[in-house]
């Protein structure tokens, strides 16, 4: 049987353990929280407040206008791009921080919808999962009905028995939000390709948690177009503006077919402070942007990617994986060995080389009930309906011990049969 | 002649004196700054730095996850768009914070766009303004190349002879960029209905500085689209989030038609958190949601939107337009008195019911370099190629002296021709 004090020694052992430091985890653990819901929402960077202060206190406070140049305001988006770049294995100057993730997506995918346009079918399909991200489905909906291109979707998590030669853009999420189940970006990809598809990556649930490698090992493998969210893995804060990232062989294609993407917004342009009347896109991913960023909360999601990449130093991502690895899996022995009898199936892919950073249980019933009632206990994962349990893990900062003492109280949640009083049924606005 | 002296006896008869306590004027004032740039980035306010921190450091920091529900995150894009209403004779409900003014205006474009294209016209036109700012300018282009629309840029601001049966959206930014021109809102948009169009208005420079009356006299003149801009006269910060409004007849006829704005992300839908496949948009202005919004920076924004309805209780916008007037009029009385001869010529209108909050003049030549020179000498406005120095004026905070003050610098520069410095015709990312 695993013991606290085993999970203690991991923890002493884990070359990792210092970057929680980078973390205001003084504000968390003050209230005997364990946090296992950094893949919503991650853990405010200790650098945050005062970097946060800084941007309005000095350089919009005094600044004022001027810091559009002397606080780099202007270069902010690129600037967070190259660093989020380095986590997905693309070059600098191909990432672009800008909107929100369901926005960039709309970009890409619009973009991906014009290079399949002059295709001879009557409806080329657009292929993705029905448990991805709902806002993924909803941009795709309306786009392939505008566009007349067909959206099916399918159930199966292996895509690769539908890669036929309607399929014009494959649309994934690589770690799916509700079971955790990971792709293999790079087979995904190979297979899709071969079939003469575009695939578009979200990497909501990947960047931070999990190596990627944007490009494969070539360009049978490379992805087409990537997205993903700031506030999950990067910890940059309540609703942080997401990314975009674009082949550059795409980018090109646009030069040459003078192709826009849809949200041609005044950053964006070639030259914003020329003021022409005409649009000239930017070169490269900066066609991208849009409009004026939010320069706060881009403040707050550098100072989240920098506690990512402060990992660097310490084996980076891969180091992050391995340990995210040991952690899913403790959770997941933990709680079947200590929770058994009580209704809990693992939903998340047993196999971790399948599993991104998180882990769901199913339960036919009352999930929702007992995930309040484990809250209440400072054990904060999330329900999702209509029967997921959902825990992620930040191995930035949740310790060996944390997985213990939130299985723990689970067990004591379970055992109680506390998760029955009236008030953890009273449902939330957000659950 | 006007004397300094007279502009301080109107400062201390000023009902609006003291709102300026609302902001952060000491981090202006200490460094011996005039501020006319609160038309491209309204000043820091006080309450501000307190509110980030919170939502930071308590909110975010100690709140996690649950400050969706606790910290009513969630309903705050909805909560500051009720504000805003207030600014522009909306009702409760009808006004929404997202996204950016450019993604803003694509949605109610697309949707108007939708409205029309039943046309029998083989391209229905858009008309508006050349001089428009720039990324309205595209996101039309973009929007009409796709949907097989006109768009028709007019240099005259009289759009009244352009409105013929060809007209299908007119849309417009009530207050002009470059020369402060405004407007008749009720005016055009009863000429424009009676040619049969649908009117789009950005309120960009309007909200918080002009009143607006969205709803008009009465259907005949009522808007049928707004969106406008957070972090101008509305002080929300770098890059805050903007605003849409839509008439509720035609969210209705959205429901009716089953149209779906474009950007159809999960906060849009009408129960995000039942994380359903299809789409169902939210109703009403709610729909115009989309991904999820930067929460610190909309806190910001907040704050900047109280500072204009503090006004509420000495005068609201009417007082505000009231002192408006009154310092334009005195910028322009100076500035011709007493920088004569010095190749200045009046570009914003000299009736003050054409003018909104600013005021630009125009110089043939060295126009950068005049105003690069005066921001060193403290007195920040900006510069519009090819030839306008540009001041904004935000009666919250600017006083009759500094309007003094920025007039005696002015004059000041080009007496001395201090500007002919070769350190002043460096151009800076940002102009």
């Amino acid at each position: 049987m695993i013991s606290r004090d085993s999970c203690a020694a991991r923890d002493a052992a884990d070359r990792l353990a210092p970057l929680r430091l980078l973390f205001a985890m003084d504000r968390v653990d003050a209230q005997g929280v364990v946090y296992l819901d950094g893949n919503s929402l991650g853990v405010l960077p200790a650098s945050a407040p005062a970097r946060i202060r800084e941007v309005a206190e000095v350089e919009w406070g005094e600044g004022l206008i001027r810091s559009w140049n002397s606080a780099r305001w202007i270069t902010l988006s690129q600037r967070i791009g190259d660093k989020i770049a380095r986590l997905i294995g693309a070059g600098p100057g191909e990432v672009v921080v800008a909107d929100s993730t369901s926005i960039n997506l709309h970009k890409v995918l619009s973009s991906a919808i014009a290079m399949k346009a002059g295709s001879k079918d009557p409806a080329p399909r657009i292929l993705s999962e029905r448990s991805n991200f709902p806002t993924d489905l909803y941009i795709a909906d309306t786009l392939a009905k505008q566009h007349r291109f067909e959206l099916l979707l399918i159930d199966d998590v292996d895509v690769t028995g539908h890669l036929d030669d309607r399929l014009a853009v494959l649309m994934l999420t690589q770690v799916n939000y509700r079971t955790g189940y990971m792709h293999d970006m790079a087979a995904v990809t190979k297979a899709a390709h071969d079939a003469g598809a575009i695939v578009i990556w979200d990497l909501a649930h990947s960047a931070g948690a999990v190596p990627v490698n944007i490009y494969g090992n070539g360009p049978a493998d490379a992805a087409d177009f990537a997205v993903g969210c700031g506030y999950k893995y990067l910890n940059g804060g309540p609703g942080a503006p997401a990314f975009a990232w674009v082949h550059p062989t795409h980018t090109a294609w646009m030069d040459r077919e003078h192709f826009r993407q849809p949200l041609s917004g005044w950053l964006g342009h070639a030259a914003p402070f020329a003021f022409s009347p005409d649009y000239e896109p930017a070169s490269g991913i900066a066609r991208f942007v849009c409009g004026t960023p939010p320069v706060i909360s881009l403040a707050a999601l550098e100072c989240g990617v920098d506690t990512v990449l402060a990992a660097e130093r310490t084996g980076g991502i891969a180091a992050i994986r391995e340990k995210s690895i040991a952690l899913t899996q403790l959770f997941i022995d933990l709680v079947e060995q200590r929770c058994s009898g009580h209704g809990l199936a693992l939903a998340s892919p047993r196999d971790a080389s399948n599993r991104g950073s998180q882990v769901s249980f199913a339960r036919p019933t009352h999930g929702y009930e007992i995930m309040q009632a484990l809250i209440a206990r400072g054990v904060i994962g999330d329900f999702r309906a209509p029967d997921l349990l959902r825990f992620g893990f930040t191995p930035l900062y949740t310790r060996f011990v944390d997985v213990w003492d939130a299985v723990d109280r689970l067990r004591s949640v379970l055992d109680s049969g506390e998760w029955r009083d009236a008030r953890f049924s009273a449902r939330a606005a957000v659950t």
